[in-house]
């Protein structure tokens, strides 16, 4: 089955990826943290039992994980490829997961909801995986009866999410903008419209790989299709801010961002020791490099495999073993050398 | 005509380049320093008909160089080349050099000396050139008086030079001892036991590339054979200890080793901007691992040909125009990069 980031979206010299999610709770039941290994199975077993009565074909799509019975690496498997929380891994709940075999739907059950239905697309698609999401969303609502006030909305564990429980995202790859330095202004701004920016790992973590997702900060008092407008404007305008940078980086000074960005394919091609802070670098340069012309033998949904494949847990995963980091590294290296030479040969 | 250093030599692991010099003078005429525009022109004159006289194939072989009607490029070019002194290069006197299309012997002429006598080849082969050597000063010393005293020897203009007038030279590679450390009192040894070290380009230059010349510092009170049965003695040790450190560092530390000689034939292998220090640096790496088995792509002699065409004058020769510094690096990177692509593709 071939996963969503194998394909290339709509503006993806400068869009990585979109998601929307949507935060549902059961009425009658406690929040998860406060609800028994009873209630939780049962929302599990309710959920699954509403998604796939009537809809042979979600049946066969969605693969359900429980997390009592999955080890800690295929775990953070699943953390690193964005298809659960940190959270949901090191939950003690009674926790589930269904996930779709292309990895673009990912629902999650007693995370700190009860239910966060996920969607996942390559490039810039907002409408695509918004609609996906409903679709779910109506699904299980059609079957099911959700926490929801008239007055102000959907019910959620934390108030940040009151109210349409929506989240957008964006995950753009911003070098032009961190090289020149316009990256602190153009996120400032982002701030100051509502618009949260986190690292590649959501929330406290760093902008390793030029990488960073915009989504919203309000839930309420807004429609889900006005928050969704509203992501997908302003994450145009940084696109449009990052790809003008780019060719006057391009102009100015193209002997010399040419040589960065080469070196980093030469190296990736060499290495033998590649700790995953530096992967994340090099393939940010990669990437520019393919959009600017200079790499023609990787494409983006390359760079977005190796970007997912280069972490621990995939590493990890693929050994078949604990490695010790330092063999970690040299797997890593082992990895990005043969997957880029797949490529040079074709 | 293929050139000296592209045969691979014994103990090439190691010896770059073996090289014997031998300081002559004409008796009856001042050093050259002091001496005539006219009398300059009669040494160069004697000399061509000295060597030439009754031997054809030298004749063919040896090819005159009239420094005042050659451009400083590539005057530039002979020097990168070991062919001749920078100090010829820059003399205002009437200056010339025989150089053989192999490029293994060059005799300069009003040098310091009315005749430097050089040959070099690949690797350890010290008494080959010296004998090389020897045949062409007693070709010359049997139509020619030379300056000659039974009780120091010959007479040269510095007495540094005086008695035999001999120069043995090792140009060895020595990574090892640099990545170790033990280079220092490998070096003070060398020292004690009347042995000279300097860098890639003679007195005075860093040891770029961890490339080590060793020659002998005394030419009085030795025959001509002892001073190269010296140098190849204390050679022979210098190269055993750098060999032993490198199954050392490739047994202790293997992973970070192979990793730094595996960027640096990536980086070479991609970048655009290349200095020619770091040029240097990055062959040396490459040199290793050759010796090393990790790069079977390229060998010795094709790192002896980069160190050469890398040089300033070289680039500008093959430009065939002047370079301000920053093309120079872009032209260097692009040699070095179609020099690693050719033997890519065979």
């Amino acid at each position: 089955m071939k996963k969503w980031y194998i394909d290339a979206g709509p503006d993806s010299d400068v869009v990585v990826s979109s998601r929307v999610r949507l935060a549902r709770n059961f009425k009658g039941y406690p929040f998860p943290r406060r609800s028994t290994g009873q209630q939780q199975e049962r929302i599990i077993a309710e959920t699954c039992e509403a998604l796939f009565i009537d809809n042979p074909i979600l049946q066969k799509s969605l693969e359900l994980f429980r997390f009592k019975d999955i080890s800690p690496i295929d775990k953070q498997v699943l953390v690193e490829k964005h298809l659960i929380s940190k959270e949901l891994a090191d939950s003690n709940l009674d926790t589930a997961a269904l996930i779709s075999k292309d990895e673009q739907i990912s629902i999650m059950i007693n995370e700190e909801d009860h239910l966060r239905i996920q969607c996942l697309a390559s490039g810039m698609q907002l409408e695509k995986v918004f609609e996906l999401c409903n679709f779910l969303d109506d699904t299980i609502s059609e079957k099911i009866d959700i926490a929801y006030n008239d007055k102000i909305g959907y019910l959620t564990s934390c108030p940040t999410n009151v109210g349409t429980g929506i989240r957008v995202s964006l995950m753009l790859h911003l070098p032009a903008l961190v090289m020149t330095g316009y990256i602190g202004p153009v996120l400032e701004s982002c701030g100051k419209l509502g618009v949260a920016v986190r690292g590649l790992y959501g929330e406290n973590t760093e902008a390793y790989g030029n990488m960073y997702q915009l989504s919203n900060q309000i839930t309420l008092g807004k429609s889900e299709k006005d928050i969704v407008m509203s992501i997908q404007h302003i994450g145009s305008q940084v696109i449009e801010q990052e790809r003008l940078l780019r060719k006057e980086l391009q102009r100015k000074n193209s002997g010399k961002l040419e040589d960065r960005i080469m070196r980093s394919y030469g190296i990736m091609r060499y290495c033998r020791v590649l700790t995953s802070e530096e992967a994340l670098r090099r393939l940010s340069d990669i990437r520019l490099g393919i959009n600017l012309g200079y790499i023609n033998e990787l494409n983006e949904t390359d760079i977005n495999e190796m970007v997912l494949n280069i972490q621990p847990g995939n590493l990890l995963k693929e050994a078949g073993k604990l490695l010790k980091p330092e063999d970690r590294d040299i797997k890593r290296a082992e990895y990005v050398r043969s997957r880029i030479n797949k490529n040079q040969s074709i």
